[in-house]
């Protein structure tokens, strides 16, 4: 690609507003770069682009770097695209989209930016239930000092299993470790080399595992056959943190519930909802095959008021919530920055999609 | 002391049933021990004896080793004691007790069988308010996929401040670094070599800090000026983790949250009720000079239906359960045996309660 970034235009559609600390530092750095930054998303808005305003006519016309979540414009509002930077950390969305079939158009993710605030939202979750605080927070708003007779299991020794082993899988290695849990992951890809188990995805200084040290045991395989020995290890906590794509859809259905019902495993998934079969997890949940579990992401979105997947039991759902972080705009904006400076040295990008794998 | 345990009498009041792998271990290595296993609570009772019957006339009698939690008898009731075997963490409530006065009788606490639960219920609470988990949860109630404009901070470069530096911080210590957060501590007596930062009490494997090698920096003292220097280096999360003696009675009050108020700080008090002067606490939630807080103990406890702490805002109350763990009874037997095996060793007990300074 261009050696320098003369000629290119960047547009920035971010539900924030302009990061003077990154635009400076950027014009500093790439002088003939032209940037706009918009932000069409009203109040309360995010993610997902239900409450953005329609974007400006003729806004794409120019552009060669785009970075955004959902905003993604047909190859003739864009003739010139090159290069989309999207927010999130999977690509799922954008796979019908003519503009990312067009090989000659790189797209990256924002994987690595959301590791911290997911991970924590998975542990915030798993540990409230295990530790009965819904019943609590109940109790206190009636101020009832109740103490029953708690069967709480704490994470020393339990095992976690986790599917996808990214940059928010590995973050959930860690912290995983640190409470005292035993932690064996799941890849589609075999990775039974040291060098194969490192991930080179943007990864904040201090957490994860990227020289993929933390795991136990590494499991593998594209097959059925595969996830269920996976499924079948006696997993406490099972997270569910994989791309969604062809192959992951409804990966989770009957047949696997049933494998994880011998240790009745807890199930996070803060991936895709389409991942897990949502009548056949219902039912797990009311037949208690499962312990309980934790989803910020549902299949539908949103979930619809009368969806009996709100009232199972013991099931936590938020609004596809969990990658939310004041720092998660710092982070991001670091990926572009460090995409900028890869794509004007001629250097490959981080976080480049693979379209053969969809991630 | 005997270096076997022939003549010796064991009573264990537990809320439990007799653990028959604990008693046969016993037995085995111990044949002339004497062993009484009584269980006088009802259902739904625990550690504070509330619901627990009486005990029969007479049965402290004979008793040279006992294990409870508040069952202290008189010197009377039982004139061969030599060892209480404390189940709970901190020993403040036997400081009145004649038998605690008595130099001849030992006090052990059961020091490092809660941390890891208890560490669990401060990021369930903490990373559960600052993830906004209860508006979530009762959004689900309602079948409300609401998505908030969120001002949401994950807990990377946050710093957590534990005050107390025992076994319960040092696995807040494991679990906040592996967050991402920079780890500060304070403890009463200064420690300033490597020897010092260890911890010896009982520590369950692969979680904790028994090498103080976690921290970035150490704070130590006595005094207020010691007590605020301390809590002045930006504190995003307080967790208060010493035990109450009359030194740490009303230790945070409304200097202290003055001091905190800086940051912000989230405060998490898993210790005792009367470390923090409850009016000042109520009125720092309503002034909104600290963030939020989630309280384990309260002052008094059971705290009344009508007491105000339960209604003060971004406040989250449980009854004194955050111990509660299947786990803790086989450390906590593992504990006792330790002890009857160093009784019977003539050798040092472990979590021995230095009565000068009362933990």
């Amino acid at each position: 690609m261009n050696p320098s970034l003369k000629g290119q235009k960047l547009l920035v559609i971010l539900q924030y507003a302009p990061d003077e600390d990154f635009l400076s530092r950027v014009k500093t750095n790439h002088p003939d770069l032209e940037i706009v930054w918009h932000n069409p998303y009203t109040a309360g808005g995010g993610g997902n682009g239900a409450t953005a305003k329609p974007l400006p006519q003729g806004i794409f016309s120019d552009v060669t770097i785009l970075c955004t979540w959902n905003f993604i414009p047909t190859p003739e509002e864009a003739p010139k695209l090159k290069l989309v930077q999207l927010t999130s950390a999977g690509a799922n969305h954008c796979y019908e989209h003519d503009v990312y079939k067009d090989k000659g158009i790189d797209f990256c993710t924002s994987n690595g930016t959301h590791p911290p605030q997911i991970t924590e939202w998975v542990f915030a979750t798993f540990l409230s239930f295990q530790h009965r605080i819904p019943r609590f927070l109940d109790a206190q708003k009636e101020g009832e000092w109740i103490r029953p007779s708690l069967d709480v299991l704490d994470s020393v020794g339990q095992r976690i299993g986790i599917l996808g082993y990214g940059a928010i899988g590995r973050q959930c290695a860690r912290v995983g470790k640190a409470f005292g849990m035993d932690v064996i992951v799941y890849t589609m890809r075999e990775k039974t080399t040291p060098e194969a188990r490192k991930d080179d995805s943007y990864n904040v200084p201090g957490t994860g595992d990227p020289g993929g040290l933390i795991p136990s045991k590494w499991y593998s395989g594209t097959s059925a056959e595969n996830l269920n020995d996976f499924l079948a290890q006696d997993i406490d906590l099972l997270v569910i943190c994989l791309p969604l794509t062809p192959s992951t859809t409804n990966l989770i259905q009957k047949e696997q519930f049933q494998i994880l019902s011998k240790k009745k495993a807890f199930i996070s998934n803060i991936a895709r909802g389409q991942i897990i079969n949502t009548p056949d997890f219902i039912e797990a949940l009311e037949k208690d095959l499962i312990r309980g579990a934790a989803v910020d992401v549902t299949d539908p979105e949103p979930l619809p008021k009368d969806h009996p997947l709100w009232k199972a039991p013991n099931i936590f759902v938020s609004p596809h919530v969990s990658w939310h972080s004041n720092n998660h705009r710092t982070r991001l904006l670091g990926v572009l920055e460090t995409n900028l400076g890869r794509l004007s040295g001629g250097k490959p990008l981080i976080n480049l999609v693979d379209k053969e794998h969809g991630f």
